[in-house]
């Protein structure tokens, strides 16, 4: 397990790395009236965040032998459309929240127009980076890959979760709600990470139920680990507010389910996850050890 | 010139009922919590607006005899987009407008939060219609739409522009860089949208240079009429607040040549539009319709 973690830790900052410096070359100063503009991009999306999403990305392409640079690209993408969402998400007519991974918030160290137009912009360069003939070679792949992540991040995936959860503030939700509204608003580009790893290995749809398994399993455990940290983490170390579903008196798993329960529910989600690699050799340890990693991070 | 109005004005009128039925089935009532996200999306996208990109999406693919299916759907597209842009710009934070194709602003009608989302799903949408099978077979050219649109609404294009427009109310740009700011803001959306009814017609980059002629003096023409309007129009018919350019003591096209060099460069602009189209027979009519539409315009 130790051996895991420091190679979990290794792949996150490797990835972190190489996302980053394709970030950097995209993101860099224009020299013009958009200085600020980039400027509160580059704020948002360059060295910070666990990089979750991109690090699945590379886990899944790695079953494949897929190329780096194409890997790299995409998961730029995936991670440009995650700070995007955190961006206006952040907005105060959204959660108005003043600190993320560590930092102010973009409206607070810009303004809230820059913050909407730099979230907008990241939106649009996601979809740009994966129709780039230099992303990947073939269209059907490119084509494939948009559709994956336009349907994950729109009114039914993680968009129209969002405003699930901004309703949840002014109804109860049951548990199959809450469910739905977690594995829309979190899950979905989570599952379009693993998915987006598949496309560039060439697997078919009908090849690809494992993986979609581990996706949907590790989302929910994801968001389940996410509310216990809101409730029980600590703020400096989570890099931003905590204790926000309390305050807003939202139905969450945690709510619904109590401590223990919603613990043990984490942990079997995550068994669940690992359960679904079993067709896959050392090739796919990654994958078990980013699971693994949901349930005992502290951030 | 009585019979091409007259075309031009059921042509709109044509291409409004194909977009907003298409539209119709995209945003129904999902009939679960995100019931007013949907609405949000109808009341700012459904039965409003001038339509003036999908028809051009429309104009230019006619020329080439595209499947009018595909070109409605790329048409609807380009429509999300450029309704996702107007419902941001509307924002408190933007240019803070409570009108909009006469009716209330989706934050007016609704509230902040559900104006933001509504957008991004608008955003996330248009790329999920180019990216479907459905609406065109070949995944070349539906990447080829797709970077058509993501460059054009990115930070080079329309939001790049947006984000100039919020620091001419700061800075006072000279003549060119208000035009590079419109070409931007404005200009790269129409560009896009010719560019798109091209690519459904397969037309070769190298066979695209008389059409970005026409969509690039189009635009500034456009922009320019929009400005005179600004000063010069009447709120009730163009449906929404006008003179807000003087009140900001932003440079514009018209404070800096003044309302007769304007006129004048608007006029220039659009004759010279007409005369990249010299290569076309009476197919190209609507396109010249539509540029002479653009100095007349009320609204």
């Amino acid at each position: 397990m130790a051996t895991t973690t420091l190679d979990l830790r290794a792949a996150l900052d490797e990835v972190a790395r190489d996302v980053d410096s394709r970030l950097a070359i995209l993101l860099a100063d224009p020299g013009d009236p958009r200085t600020s503009l980039y400027a509160a991009m580059r704020h948002a999306a360059i060295g910070g965040g666990k990089r979750l999403r991109p690090l699945l990305v590379f886990a899944t392409a790695r079953l494949f032998d897929v190329d780096r640079t194409c890997t790299g690209w995409v998961a730029t993408a995936l991670e440009a459309i995650h700070v995007y969402s955190l961006i206006h998400d952040d907005l105060p007519a959204m959660d108005d929240d003043d600190m993320r991974r560590g930092k102010p918030t973009v409206h607070k160290a810009f303004d809230e127009a820059t913050a909407i137009l730099a979230g907008d912009c990241l939106h649009a360069l996601a979809f740009e980076i994966l129709a780039s003939p230099s992303t990947h070679p073939d269209p059907f792949v490119r084509s494939e890959l948009i559709l994956d992540l336009a349907r994950a991040s729109g009114p039914s995936g993680m968009a129209g979760g969002q405003m699930m959860d901004l309703e949840a503030e002014r109804q109860v939700f049951d548990l199959p709600t809450v469910t739905r509204l977690q594995q829309m608003k979190t899950g979905a580009l989570i599952c379009a990470a693993v998915e987006a790893g598949a496309i560039l290995g060439r697997v078919a749809p009908e090849g690809r139920t494992h993986l979609r398994g581990y996706a949907h399993d590790l989302g929910l455990a994801f968001q389940i680990a996410d509310d216990l940290l809101d409730a029980e983490g600590e703020e400096a170390i989570a890099g931003k507010r905590l204790r926000k579903d309390k305050e807003a008196g939202k139905a969450t798993f945690l709510s619904l389910l109590g401590v223990e329960r919603a613990r043990e529910q984490c942990r079997m989600l995550v068994n669940q996850a690992i359960e679904h690699l079993r067709d896959y050799g050392p090739e796919a340890d990654l994958l078990r050890a980013i699971a693994a990693y949901v349930v005992e991070r502290d951030r």
